[in-house]
């Protein structure tokens, strides 16, 4: 460190660069040029009595006073920081997580120590985005063995808070996920608490998907709930479906995960850590793991699917946890909505036993809450789906679920989008596949899951018949805008839903 | 592509983010809504008949109407932007290159039109730091074959532009680097040029160091000169030593340069084909290749330099340049000076047979000579060491300096730097180590690359033995609070000259 540190008056500028910390300076500033500091060099910021590094963007023109700084809202939330106050910068010391991540990039096998490192190195923003490409190319493949992901899993867990609900069982299930409207788990919690058994769901909120089940939750309860909140729901009912964003578990997750996105990256060591850390920090100990497996599906092959089942069951083991994995088919959506109203209103009618309700959604959530009444002794075993279908039949699971609701803040009314626009089939033929991906995109182009009643809703499913004209989605939208565009993107894909004109009649 | 795109107006802010590009706009704008995008997305941003690949900030707040957008400094270039052109998004492609680099993080061999495909993609912008810092892991290591190598080498020449001389040998020099005040170069090409030889040098400006050769060469002559410039200068003289980075040499080896250093990598493939790459661009077929070694210089051990000079030999025959390594003392500086001007000084004194010149500065320069003269035939086998100094004592070497640098636009007067400082033992002893980087580092908060007159002056070496109060070295900066700096920096490290009290006299 140096000292005594030049300062800088902060102005904030709005920049949102997502969880990178990135400082903004101007490019003559004394600190620039006594610093030696170019664009991209990477920094100490302190004020406030905090600290964090953070990348430099440097600033030419008078954007930015020579005296000034700005910071990335997300660094400006770090150091708690308001205009005027006075920011310090120094050299970023030589960090001992770095030396391991190049341990691991040259193929070495990492101590559950070296791990931990590099885990809380991350949590706290040392480790820049480079670093975290790095660190998961490093462990994609095979290249992370079981005792590694053992321990990688413990440090994330151990990076964050963690939940303890006092009693056992804990049931927990977690999907896999890219499959569009597969929104079985508040049916799922309502029948499996409606039972007796505990299961207290931290949901997360969409990231590149049109509705995360957070976001589905949110049309029908309130979902952002402190600890005390969700302690409280889950005492009376037994069970909630709330976000888990604000509660810090496996915090490193959310990091990692910012970074294996764009890289597309499905390394099964990382992604058996990133699920059972989640799992284990909120405090379960029965997890089901759904996987769908399908060509546009995240995982794509029964091998791959196979293959993540073997890792999570031997982890599992390792950490105390008890995972089972139910293998599905992911060819097609789920229910017919797609987006946070059109999710919830498939959900409701599911739980209202409605003649509507989708029959695969249905199906799914049963198939999936009999197997956690197995797991969590609610019922003896090959006894858990004539359990949760009397429970859903019996109105059980509707009444749980409304508890739940109120419990949560009160129950919502689903809202309905003002503009719709069918999109019909341009020739005759069977249905023979949906690209699950391009309609994500299409529900998202149309306002999902921000505008919470925009979306799609699916008309046809694979070995389905039609005719020249008829409708085959409806897009949901709650601005014209929203709906043009969609409309416009939807109209130049040509294999969105794929039909084999030879079976069709026209 | 979605038809029509929707058009942001650009709005500059300055924002200087390096090589990255990266696109400003209001996180309420229609783009960012109809688009989905949120901070860190990846879009297509069109204008003037040009399109790139640019990452997303979001901005909250009234920096950005709704109607804008701003761009980075190398994005606003890459588009020839001015203020108010119109800006267009769309969503990024599917690379190819990506496919290729996932193969390449999973452990596959790549073929050479897919090394071709990512290294196409790196230099037109489209792969972003976190694909190239996947990359960089990813070939880390032994991961790349010697085939590889080379295939990755010819795709780094053919995606920038290449040099032909026209003429036989084409003799070069390049140093792995690492070690400050090693200044060798300009006195080498006048050297081997005044005895014939063909040694057009395209030198880098400094990135981390406190100089690089074209920053030194600046000080004497000017050095941005253009490929007509550079030809002239060569066909009057033999000899050039210019700044290398407006010419696009293998300009996929600057960007992944950047992704490497603050990863702090030292892949040998990628080292392979960045030094070849360069040498392969600029023509050269005669490359002598300078590795100092020690323990703060950038090889650390006689290991690793025997490694990287048996792949860069295998690499340089399969290419067709005739490269020789000489693996060297990096356990100290070179020569005296550490900055420009006082570099240039050192260099200034050899090259006139001064008798304070340093007398290392001077052996190195004779022994890479002495090999070039071989390596290019001037010299017979053994004879190139007698020749070498001929030409410096004789003063050939100096009137040939001269005659570059006229041709290169003039010879300059070496500044000096107002304000000097020394460092004091502060006990008496023997010098045991000497930090190379530290002292780097020195010189840098003194100012130096930007004040050309800034750095420091080193007074002893290696086994010198040194008395209570000495100076070690002194610093020399332009301004006082460089200089007040470098001096805390300076007065707080403890073992940037290290001291065997047991040998000294006090």
């Amino acid at each position: 460190m140096i000292n005594p540190l030049p300062l800088l008056r902060f102005r904030p500028l709005g920049i949102d660069t997502a969880h990178e910390y990135v400082v903004y300076m101007n490019a003559g500033c004394h600190i620039c040029r006594s610093e030696g500091f170019a664009a991209q060099a990477r920094l100490v910021v302190s004020a406030n009595g905090r600290s964090i590094i953070a990348t430099l963007n440097t600033v030419k023109g008078n954007l930015l006073g020579i005296d000034e700084a700005s910071l990335s809202l997300s660094a400006q939330r770090a150091l708690n920081l308001h205009e005027h106050d006075n920011l310090a910068f120094s050299h970023v010391p030589v960090l001992q997580s770095e030396s391991y991540l190049r341990a691991k990039i040259y193929g070495q096998r990492l101590a559950p120590s070296e791990l931990s490192a590099i885990i809380n190195d991350t949590v706290a923003g040392r480790l820049s985005d480079l670093h975290l490409a790095a660190f998961v190319s490093a462990c994609a493949g095979e290249r992370l063995d079981i005792d590694e992901t053992v321990a990688l899993t413990r440090a994330m867990v151990a990076a964050g808070a963690t939940l303890d609900w006092g009693s056992h069982p804990i049931v927990d299930k977690h999907c896999v996920g890219g499959l569009p409207g597969n929104r079985t788990t508040p049916i799922v919690v309502a029948i499996v608490s409606a039972c007796g058994l505990t299961m207290p769901k931290t949901s997360s909120r969409a990231i590149t998907s049109p509705a995360g089940t957070a976001d589905t939750m949110e049309v029908l309860a309130p979902v952002n709930l402190d600890l005390a909140g969700i302690r409280r729901v889950v005492g009376n009912t037994g069970g909630c479906v709330v976000w888990g964003g604000a509660m810090q578990l496996s915090p490193a997750d959310d990091i990692l995960i910012q970074v294996e996105r764009p890289l597309d990256l499905d390394s099964d060591g990382q992604l058996v850590a990133s699920i059972l850390s989640k799992k284990l920090a909120a405090g379960s100990d029965q997890v089901l793991i759904d996987i769908p497996v399908g060509p546009t599906a995240k995982v794509r092959t029964l091998e791959t699917a196979t293959r993540l089942q073997a890792r999570l069951l031997a982890v599992g083991t390792q950490l105390g946890i008890h995972v089972q994995v139910m293998i599905t088919d992911g060819r097609q959506p789920i229910g017919r909505g797609v987006g946070p109203a059109l999710e919830a209103r498939d959900v409701l009618q599911v739980l209202q036993n409605a003649p509507q309700a989708p029959a695969d959604l249905r199906e799914r959530a049963l198939l999936l809450a009999a197997r956690l009444l197995e797991m969590g002794a609610a019922a003896p075993p090959g006894q858990g789906m004539a359990l949760a279908m009397a429970t859903l039949d019996n109105g059980n699971a509707w009444r749980q679920f409304q508890a739940i609701c109120e419990a949560q803040g009160g129950m919502r009314q689903v809202p309905q989008a003002p503009l719709t626009q069918p999109v019909l089939a341009v020739q005759a033929g069977q249905v023979q596949d949906i690209d699950s991906r391009t309609l994500a995109r299409i529900a998202k182009l149309a306002g999902a899951p921000q505008s919470k009643a925009a979306g799609l809703d699916l008309h046809v499913r694979l070995g389905d018949t039609v005719i020249t004209g008829q409708p085959l989605f409806t897009i949901h939208a709650e601005a014209p805008g929203e709906l043009r565009y969609a409309q416009a993107y939807a109209a130049e894909q040509t294999s969105v839903i794929t039909l084999d004109t030879d079976h069709g009649q026209d």
